[in-house]
């Protein structure tokens, strides 16, 4: 079985262990989100990927969710010392390493998609990891600028990381998404997918930002095979981050039945919900998209290897 | 009292701490050798300006004589489990963070001098230190290879570091040298000197190398200030690393009277040497050198101190 996989960064990653647990026969090929990637100290950091690497891999910090176990941070003391930030991005050590041959590579040539093999050569995540895009695309977020009494756009990380997403997002815009192509294999590996699988990740600034990559969205609408997601909202709030804010961003109420319709019928097939959201089943399923309720909380490999269970079950009823 | 100072590494930068204490008052520009410089991992590695830097703002790895006291090699670690080398060059986490700072204000657009100025912001190392040129020189040596029955060039640090200057050199050759331009200040700094020391650098590799910028050794025979230099050869062997080596490929005998007659009469007024090669004061006298024999083993801040107020006196002398 092939199994494609839309993934941004902590619940993608959770989600790919629990779906490597429970199918361990299927070829798996994720398409990771590099909307969120930045340079910072003139290196080029890609934080979903790395999510999905380091946690597939073995190297994660299991507590945090993102960067490497029994990590050090002394070179972010010494840009310090040096008065380089930014300070509230947190880049350890072995992190810095990654990102050191990442920029390396890139500088010496190599697109994207080539060096994520590289990368991916020592950490052998058992899936196929493919950017979006070779090409640079950057979300930024419209935020209020009160110092001249308009707006400005940060990056992402800004918004997610320093502000905390503490103030109103306007706007999400992922720009250079437009002229942006999809990485070598991303459309070959849509098109020869028996299933297409959209985890708990953010959809609006993760699978969103994937989608908005011209080719990504159409081939998937068009593969003709079921695609199933999973809620990333639980009870109204999301289950981890702060995905509510960015859908205020674009208009979409942070329910678990509101973000089934903001992707639609006309891409998914079915739509995974928590159980404390089960009422949210009638509506989803009116809206064209056959829905379940079951347990959403990735509490542990196991748990999340039941929700891939249960969203390949929901697949193959919605090819019947 | 205006001092300027060629300086490769080490020995250039236990002789400026010296030459610190022993002049408290003096305004000291050190012009710094950058053919040393190396790219590794994609960052811009500059082992003497650093080696100034750390010793005189005290964060040097005493013993070592290179490098950060209290470091770390996380990084480095990481790199290798990527399988990306050079695995012979020693980069510690905290040195890392210096090249890090300094490839990004380079991919920034600012000339070397501007980082270097900007680096010591942080380690107040009580000298102005300049790099000799912001142009890329790069020094390689001619060595053997034998699988091809021929010779090839490879970098400084490859001959110095990985090969511990084992194998024959048949040439250095200062690669950009004829192209590059001195920093900006480094003719000026000369031009307005009282007086121009030459530490127990390597005469080949380090204030050769400063030399092969156009112009320098112009602005120094010219200064019409005295020149004075202090040997590193000591006892027919040099006091650290392996002058001897590259003299050879220069054709030079690696005795403290044949450097002195190498760097000549029209470049230096005065010349010390150890009091082990008392016999050799008469030779570089009749090659028309001041030359005095003094202990030159640097074996503590005093010591070197000592060394350098003989070389200023020494100064005087010639200059009466």
């Amino acid at each position: 079985m092939r199994i494609v996989v839309l993934a941004g960064g902590i619940g993608g990653a959770r989600f790919l262990r629990g779906l490597k647990a429970a199918a361990p026969e299927a070829e798996i090929t994720v398409i990771g989100n590099t909307g969120d990637d930045i340079h910072l100290f003139g290196l080029k950091v890609c934080p979903d990927l790395d999510t999905v690497m380091y946690t597939l891999g073995g190297g994660i910090h299991e507590e945090q969710g993102w960067g490497r176990a029994d990590e050090t941070f002394v070179v972010k003391e010494e840009l310090a010392a040096y008065g380089v930030g930014p300070e509230w991005f947190g880049l350890g050590d072995r992190d810095f390493a990654t990102h050191i041959v990442r920029t390396q590579m890139i500088g010496a040539g190599y697109p994207l998609s080539a060096v994520t093999e590289a990368l991916c050569a020592r950490w052998q995540p058992g899936v196929r990891l493919i950017p979006m895009s070779d090409d640079r695309v950057e979300t930024h977020v419209v935020i209020d600028a009160p110092d001249d009494g308009g707006r400005k756009a940060v990056h992402f990380q800004e918004y997610w990381v320093r502000l905390h997403a503490s103030v109103p997002a306007h706007a999400i815009l992922p720009v250079g998404a437009e002229q942006a192509k999809p990485a070598p294999g991303v459309l070959e590996a849509i098109g020869e997918a028996d299933v297409i699988l959209f985890p708990p990740s953010n959809p609006v600034v993760s699978i969103g930002t994937i989608l908005a990559v011209p080719g990504i969205r159409e081939a998937i609408a068009d593969a003709g095979v079921p695609v199933v997601g999973l809620s990333p909202i639980v009870g109204d709030a999301p289950v981890r981050g702060m995905a509510d804010k960015v859908l205020a961003a674009v208009g979409v109420e942070a329910t678990a039945a509101a973000v089934a319709e903001h992707y639609g019928s006309g891409l998914l097939d079915g739509w995974l919900v928590d159980t404390v959201d089960a009422a949210a089943v009638e509506r989803v399923e009116s809206a064209g998209i056959r829905c379940r309720a079951v347990p959403l909380l990735m509490s542990d490999v196991d748990a999340a290897a039941q929700m891939a269970r249960t969203a390949l079950e929901l697949a193959r009823e919605t090819a019947s």
